[in-house]
């Protein structure tokens, strides 16, 4: 049985402090690529590289993979050119692709150098593919066979060519042409008889995607259809790629990073949260500050036109905070919540009235309890227990603007979401720290009104 | 081509006028069960049902596990005894365990009653595995081989054994007591001799789980390590299950979905949006309303006791909600990013120095930025352009506690989901709306104390 990747680490250290990296590539044929360079990226510079040199010509490449940016551009570095060319070799072209798209130019310059010319050119195609689309996740490296072939002509074909690719499991039936015409799974093949044709075999109605689709909604489609791959073809219906269920996993893990991101009014990064420089993470997370907090403005010229009113009654200031708080969580509960229902797509634009009206109801259930809640809290609390100056009168006030705002807040946070989708903007973006705002701005009129009215100030 | 699965609804609903469904049985051939499933959700219940009863029986039971709960519960009420014991026969084994936990009492029994008893031992034998555990989503249905078999025996055990298997692609080598020995993909089978030994073949370094290993480690793994399958012991080290990487991808969404709400502030649900009740969703809401509703009298107390320097200076209020915002939000991207960063396990609590360093230098950065921004504004904006009688201490005070705050705010942010996940709690409860309920009594702390050592109020 495998043992905790930690032990890796204790064992690489040891020999960093005997100088000697040689037991290391004994060690290391029996861990998974993912741990290993787990463990070499806690070493410091020199042992990482030492270590590496001693990994086998194919565990190299796996492990290379599986490293951050920056410590493959240090062994880049380091390695001699044979030593490069044996690593890239083995990378699956995909992996190759999204390498050189985040090395810098000079690291990508003498990687292409040590690239034999069919791959540089297929490398080259993948790079054109823009960065959100299925193209640019897909891999070329697929198993194509013919209609007319026999399932031992198709055993045959995959022994022969099928060490290098990502996935044997789906095999693609294409024409002359490569025009895509039906699939077939290793599954199949096995359960069938040798003789048997792959036309009379092969699945026709394929679920297949086009380079330009969104990646998001491919990867997606593996949460719906549970398949192992989806063919990619081209404008003309020529099958050009696949895209497997590992990098699909990976695309959805990266999109919901971003989501929550958003929610968060942080612009997504691209690099773990310990590997961001401290000026990165400023450059993510200031802009959404600025404006956000120059938003406030407005609120606080809606509290400026009531400062006389507020000085006069000074008790209403105290509840403002738990009035802002209130309708900035209810609103973002809706928000949140219609955000995830979309992006996983459970809603559509379509379903807005569905929306709305259950928001509806739910809201003045939510605004009901809480006002009833928030007059005995001042009953029992503000004004037994603390002896504050609240009359009833102010109570009721302020119950009664509460139920107002938490309806209005649960409205706007689900109808925002649903707008931006409409009009292409990302949902995400609508969410808690920007839909506060709006609400609080709200809720403050909402007050100030209730108040005007009620206790004539 | 597949087409879209709208055709089949319109399709359907043509079908539903006239009254006659029987063409559903050719058109359904040609699309994914996914899609079928959708088509028919949209339906009223009784087209719902005249449909379904449509399909082939092998296509039923893909349909059937593809389908919403209620439609579920629908379809088993109306099918009869012979028809369901159709569908449950060709159900696997852990898409049937996941439908008996989620139907009530009365439907399951009818459903097991049409179990065959050997079927019905190994569901309950997966129901008494805890909810969040390895074993509540493994599947026993996998391929075990021995290790003294030639790979051409290995191949006809797949023929014979694979057809109700879940995935065929990794095979687990165990011994006469089902202790797990190695593992073997039917690519290394492939790309092998057919009398070569499955002991020469086969990796013994296995990553494998517990069954009561948490089911989100499991899922994270297949991120990780790029498999299709994960083999699960039991405390012996027997093999009594595989977790295949379909349903890994469910389980990544559903956490996934469970983290986002919980740092909305909803208790997590477990349906889609729309599929939730009016009452069941404000259940899941009003908990943490009600709970940073009354946590804000905490507040309300800080402002009572200023109440006095407030109404004497009342420019002061208009500053409030910007301060209190600008926390919050400072704050909740500082925790939304360590939450997301601990459940993709990218952060450790041994990491908590680390983090604090980075997240004092930002918000160092963000609170000078946001200050002198800020002091810019109400100079152009509040001063010259609405003409408020502000003056230069005063914002000098404003700014001052803005950059204290999100200091403060971005500490809070960053230790709190560290310091949960030590002790055992969910690090997603401490994200946005608890954060900034702490964070705003803190600010205002912080202002009303800067205020009244720079302006003496």
């Amino acid at each position: 049985m495998l043992e905790s990747p930690d032990h890796i680490l204790i064992e690489l250290k040891k020999m960093a402090d005997e100088g000697k990296f040689t037991p290391f590539r004994n060690i290391a044929e029996h861990y998974e690529a993912a741990d290993l360079a787990w463990a070499l990226g806690r070493l410091d510079d020199r042992s990482l590289v030492l270590a590496f040199r001693m990994l086998g010509k194919e565990s190299a490449a796996k492990v290379f993979v599986e490293m951050e940016t920056d410590e493959q551009e240090l062994l880049i570095g380091a390695l001699t050119d044979r030593e490069l060319r044996a690593v890239v070799d083995d990378l699956y072209l995909d992996d190759a692709a999204d390498l050189i798209e985040e090395l810098p130019a000079i690291v990508v310059k003498r990687i292409l150098k040590n690239t034999d010319p069919q791959m540089r050119e297929q490398i080259n195609a993948l790079l054109r593919y823009p960065k959100d689309s299925a193209g640019s996740i897909m891999t070329p490296e697929y198993i194509a066979l013919r209609r007319t072939m026999t399932v031992a002509e198709a055993f045959d074909r995959i022994r022969k060519i099928g060490l290098d690719k990502e996935t044997v499991y789906t095999c693609y039936v294409v024409t002359k042409s490569r025009r895509l015409e039906g699939v077939i799974t290793v599954k199949d093949l096995l359960m069938a008889e040798l003789d048997d044709k792959i036309e009379s075999l092969m699945e026709r109605d394929v679920v297949s995607f086009k380079t330009l689709d969104d990646r998001e909604m491919v990867a997606r489609a593996f949460d719906k259809y549970d398949f192992l791959a989806f063919p990619i073809t081209d404008g003309e219906g020529r099958l050009v790629g696949i895209v497997t269920v590992d990098d699909a996993m990976d695309v959805l893990q990266e999109e919901t990073t971003e989501d929550i991101e958003k929610m968060a009014a942080i612009l997504p990064g691209d690099k773990p949260y310990l590997k961001t420089g401290v000026f990165a993470t400023f450059k993510n997370r200031i802009p959404w500050l600025l404006i956000l907090m120059i938003s406030a403005t407005v609120t606080g010229r809606i509290i400026a036109g009531f400062e006389a009113a507020l000085a006069a009654q000074a008790a209403l200031i105290a509840f403002i905070p738990m009035l802002m708080d209130t309708a900035g969580n209810s609103g973002s509960q809706a928000s949140v919540t219609v955000i995830r229902a979309l992006s996983l797509q459970e809603l559509r634009f379509g379903d807005i009235f569905k929306v709305v009206w259950k928001e509806l109801r739910v809201s003045l259930l939510c605004g009901v309890f809480l006002s009833l809640a928030n007059f005995i809290k001042i009953l029992l609390i503000d004004r037994l227990l603390f002896g504050s100056p609240i009359s009833i009168m102010m109570a009721a006030a302020v119950c009664l603007t509460l139920c107002f705002i938490v309806v209005v807040a649960k409205f706007v946070g689900c109808t925002l979401p649903m707008g931006a989708k409409k009009i292409g903007l990302d949902p995400a973006v609508m969410a808690s720290p920007f839909i506060t705002t709006i609400v609080d701005a709200i809720s403050l009129l909402i007050y100030f009104a209730i108040t005007r009215v009620m206790l004539g100030i």
